[in-house]
């Protein structure tokens, strides 16, 4: 059980209504209603609103001011969002539910769905690129291209997948489906502080590492849910491949190295805000030690 | 008829090559193969290519050197591509067959489609935002803009169409829905040119012109199909509400604004690269003349 008082959710209760507020704006409203209804549905959500975090996170570790971070951090929910969405539709998981809601194609029906993931996404880019910012180009290369280069390999690789997958083909898959845009927050993060390009690379790692930790613990949780251990022995699952505590194992192995990546940041930063790089140190820990 | 040896038939047989090579290039090669080939089917078969010679069109007659314009050329032709995979879809569309093919989802299935569609999109923000070049941050605001405020309103607008549009209603429907790509088609030439704001605009008059007349025209030859006329009643189109002469006067009114559009091009820049502007002449022209 996760203590209410734990840093990440202070961290997540001091930033959520400014990440929304953000997210809201970035959307916007015009006609018609229909889409833009459908996309602040899709993207308003109950949700943990991790990615925005991690990207005020790393912006703090860089040394920057946390709220230079708010455009990529509802860029990055934009482009999440828009995974969710076309995640959701028949021809791919077919869901009926998210979140204890009915999703987006069930609420609003398949086209305005497809649509408004579609906006979504390129949406986020055109929000970043109209900052008249010298982070503008790079965080639409960072998001774009881990959509393009990352998620989008990463979801026709597990449904082709085929055979027993081995811990190297698994890391592979997850950090390309959804590592990808977890590391394009921490570094979109970085961005926005101005950080160097060793700073930029020390955040990509922590990324990528939490991002692995997040995915095992999310097998784990899964395959805990009543029936969940046998549906999990199908798919590309670590559960399925280690069993419950050889996952655990993983999840503890890539919390590790995500924390080795940080003590990479320089020492300048580090103490320039007073424990910023605690918040990252304790997502880390938080993706493992979450009940949801 | 249009005779093989016009301006516009020239100009296209001379540029093809290379935009189709850039093309490939900025698509690129990955794994999985399924999703790569699915990617390079939909964006490299066969089409006219119209919006990427408007954009070198544009960045010729702004006084750029037309090879400039290949990089915003193809993250068009890919924006394109992703809009044509999605609306084919069967909750879309339904389309089968498109330019003598099967459709994206026939050839590789629904979901590689949906994917590849995101991926093309995607990709051509992230293609864009990786040149370290003034014009990156602007060309990606244009395309991803064009797409989530422009095309996809347009469409969702296009579905939910109730009653009987006048002139106005359709001119605000296409230019979303078809005409916004092409406003960033001549924008983005005239961005890559390193144009100034006047000549961006008189571009960008000219684009909503031309692209109002190929729509019209567009929906003229679709009329004149064997069992045609009687579909077009039904949905909202031109010759549908103002009949074939009355849309025909429509497309020559829509040709006449977008040259004088370009009446507003600085006469440096006209005379400096002999007969550039001629191409967006003759592409305005062409855009009623064609026969497909």
């Amino acid at each position: 059980m996760q203590a209410t008082t734990s840093p990440v959710t202070q961290f997540a209760a001091s930033w959520l209504p400014e990440i929304d507020r953000t997210l809201a704006e970035a959307i916007g409203n015009g006609e018609p209603k229909e889409l833009y209804e459908a996309m602040h549905y899709a993207a308003l959500g109950p949700g943990k609103r991790m990615r925005p975090l991690l990207a005020i996170a790393s912006c703090q570790a860089a040394g920057g001011a946390p709220d230079a971070a708010l455009p990529v951090a509802a860029a990055l929910e934009m482009a999440h969002a828009f995974s969710l969405v076309h995640d959701d539709l028949p021809c791919m998981d077919d869901d009926d539910m998210r979140r204890g809601r009915p999703t987006v194609h069930k609420a609003f029906g398949e086209a305005v769905a497809l649509l408004a993931g579609d906006a979504l996404m390129a949406g986020a880019c055109a929000y970043l690129a109209r900052f008249d910012q010298p982070w503008a180009a790079p965080a639409v290369a960072e998001l774009a291209g881990s959509v393009a280069d990352g998620m989008i390999p990463g979801q026709v690789l597990d449904m082709i997948w085929e055979g027993h997958p081995d811990e190297a083909d698994l890391d592979r898959l997850h950090s390309l489906k959804t590592g990808r845009l977890i590391v394009a927050a921490c570094r979109m993060g970085g961005l926005a502080a101005g950080a160097s390009r060793p700073v930029l690379e020390a955040l990509a790692h922590y990324g990528a590492h939490v991002g692995l930790a997040f995915q095992i613990a999310d097998d784990i949780l899964d395959a805990q849910e009543p029936g969940g251990s046998d549906e999990i022995k199908n798919k590309a699952t670590y559960p399925g491949r280690f069993g419950l505590d050889g996952a655990r194992d993983l999840a503890a192995k890539q919390i590790h190295l995500a924390t080795a990546a940080l003590s990479r940041i320089p020492a300048p930063l580090k103490a320039a805000e007073g424990g910023t790089l605690d918040v990252l140190e304790a997502i880390a820990r938080y993706a493992i030690e979450r009940d949801h």
